[in-house]
């Protein structure tokens, strides 16, 4: 094939007790990339639509050629020629791990085009690299389910470990993007480099909680497990109207809500669509009570990854 | 019935990496309780056997009648006499669950004799009253999986919250207590009340890695995960020849090795008997290098919780 189209899922990072730790995607929303292959070598950016013009053109600074052209060098394929066209289909800044998404449509689309010379699980340290541009640090909490679809543990990053976790057949997650903005490095800045031993326990016993509630699976265990005592409460300082939100999804019948990675995005965790299209418009209302207004987005848990939309063979 | 005998196991609470919030229940060693119907009301010791003469006689300062007695209080019961026979199976201060034993097979069999007034998860509350005056705190990671059996996760005190967790089929537990001793309350003082943010991150990575390594199972990921980057290393300077025991379970295929609860005994986990019994020697040996002598035990993780020996009718 000469073209290729693919779509990348957006994420959710941190899931409320696993920080750094745990991550799934969902199905909408998510970007697009289409590569067509050129004979001149090197990765180029063609178009970048949906963005207002605010991502980088240049290839050595955008988070999708980033992770292509890493990925290009490993395989000793620096000879390939690629044209990048980047389809945003989502809020940028927004914590639903958009860098991630487009870094991982990148890499997954380039080994697809050249008839897979690596598997899936091998390509996460080239989209890592893309993250790492865009937030300062290489982080796999959005690349790794972006990739693997599903939920994912970070277990380790020295050597990079990242377990798939199975979750129940029906499980509905809801995003609620405020139209304001976070910045990831600042979201990082404010935490603190000290947890209480006290609070280390607790959200250890959630994590191990919630890991049990999702294999199980036992929703009322997921919902007493969403519960995060170190960065929410930190965090959630940084979204107008967090608390009345949230206690808006849970009044509506979500497991449980917090904060979608660095945020401002928020999201909840349900049992069926109806309860989760319900969720999403009760934390729409709570955030225009104070005249912020949102987007909202209601999917099952993405189990595939990314996915080829589209290939085509160019004539030559 | 008249009269009844009680096993309950010992335990190897913190698991590695789940300090507070992981325990889990072995077949050997473990206590044993007689507890004799009497017309004279309240809770009597009338011997303790094993102990050396160490553990207090006094019912309202031993562990195992302070549990019976505040059952005896929340059923309404104080009109009911026995008579409590003690038989220690297990050395004492040694990080095996000893205490939570004895408290807990005095639970399980009063409420045996009375005709099982609550169900065993009920009685976790009164065994960790008994927990209160051996260690000074009223913790479940002991009590919970002796009278659960398994392996448990205690994922809230408040309310309390003990989650048990289905492990793999074939899975082994070698103990090796050296013959030092170890003061909870000790082990506990020198632990320091802050974590930094990075290692609680990698903890909770291991948290979650055990509970779906045990829940999948597998036994690459438990063996990844028992790792504990907070505890360990404080504690361990209390155990001499710490590096070397457990270098030398690792070395003899044990799957991880830590210490068990707050020391100094000290477990691994195997996939099989022989090498939980490989492993057990080699540990013995290392201790033996520096003239340590040490007890070693190998079983299969106990399922069952506490269990009824026999029962008498004593005619009157």
């Amino acid at each position: 094939m000469d073209s290729i189209t693919v779509f990348a899922p957006a994420t959710v990072a941190n899931v409320a007790c696993g920080f750094d730790i745990f991550g799934f995607a969902v199905d909408n929303p998510g970007d697009q990339i289409t590569l067509t292959a050129s004979p001149e070598p090197g990765v180029r950016i063609i178009d970048i639509i949906g963005d207002e013009g605010r991502l980088p053109r240049e290839a050595n600074r955008n988070t999708a050629s980033i992770a292509i052209q890493t990925y290009l060098q490993h395989i000793n394929r620096t000879d390939v020629g690629v044209d990048v066209v980047l389809r945003k289909k989502m809020p940028l800044g927004s914590g639903l791990g958009s860098s991630a998404a487009s870094a991982v449509a990148g890499v997954f689309a380039i080994n697809e085009l050249l008839n897979r010379p690596l598997t899936v699980r091998q390509l996460i340290p080239f989209a890592m690299e893309g993250e790492r541009i865009a937030c300062g640090s290489a982080h796999a909490d959005n690349v790794g389910p972006s990739l693997l679809g599903g939920f994912c543990v970070i277990r380790s990053y020295q050597p990079l470990d990242v377990i798939r976790v199975n979750t129940p057949a029906s499980l509905y997650c809801t995003l609620v993007h405020p139209d304001i903005e976070v910045n990831t490095k600042d979201a990082r800045f404010i935490l603190k480099n000290e947890v209480s031993l006290k609070n280390t326990i607790t959200q250890m016993g959630n994590v191990a909680g919630l890991i049990a509630g999702l294999m199980t699976p036992d929703y009322d265990l997921i919902s007493r497990s969403l519960v995060d005592v170190i960065i929410e409460p930190v965090r959630s300082i940084l979204i107008p109207e967090f608390n009345e939100v949230k206690q808006a999804a849970l009044e509506n019948g979500a497991l449980g809500c917090s904060i979608s990675g660095s945020g401002p995005s928020m999201f909840a965790l349900c049992r069926d669509p109806q309860t989760a299209e319900r969720v999403g418009a009760a934390m729409q209302q709570a955030f225009l009570s104070v005249g912020i207004s949102s987007e909202s987005y209601v999917s099952e848990i993405n189990q595939q990854g990314p996915k080829v939309l589209t290939t085509a063979e160019v004539a030559s």
